[in-house]
């Protein structure tokens, strides 16, 4: 079963976007949406991840993985997010080994949630 | 179908503990396995949920229900975190009305997560 890597598409990341620009979080949305997404990798956009402090922020989820939060991510980190979405979608568990990761993914996690299924 | 609290016990807050003594998140631990849990409320403890700028930190997972991330919360919070941890037990979703969290929830949240459900 795939990844879901899910875009919070409301993040001004503090910033008031130009009258009719899209927000920062859209931004980064556009950008992934203008890539070819690796096979076992859905994008799907989000209104909020509640991380606004560290935005715009990206999550990664999948059935019995851990899901993890990363931000801040920009539109020019598309390319690598779905680099790491890959690797992800590439693991049963969700667990990337550490040096597998982008530098990002490993710079800029916001925080990691055990598998659901573990937890219901 | 219950909730699941998350409570990080591997959290040293960027504090070393003092040799033989429980970590700040091990504490929080303790603290609210000394209280009574909630019905519906599975406490777990996990090691490390790699949010540790904002920890010690807990989340909050259940089946069909948004997940969310909080800190810092310490062992003072305990009542405070049980008290939201059965909110959030009590909601099909995930989403306790934003009056009825209590302060600690609605200031220390450091991310939260769409329904596994929804994802995959």
């Amino acid at each position: 079963m795939g990844a879901t890597l899910h875009v919070c598409i409301t993040c001004r990341a503090g910033l008031k976007p130009a009258e009719g620009a899209p927000c920062a979080g859209a931004r980064v949305h556009e950008a992934i949406n203008a890539l070819a997404v690796p096979e076992g990798v859905t994008v799907k956009p989000v209104e909020c991840l509640s991380a606004c402090k560290n935005g715009p922020s990206i999550a990664l989820t999948g059935p019995g993985r851990w899901s993890y939060i990363y931000g801040p991510v920009g539109e020019d980190d598309a390319a690598v997010i779905l680099e790491g979405a890959a690797a992800y979608a590439g693991t049963s568990d969700g667990i990337v080994p550490w040096r597998e990761r982008p530098a990002l993914f490993r710079k800029n996690v916001i925080a990691r949630l055990p598998a659901m299924e573990a937890n219901s």
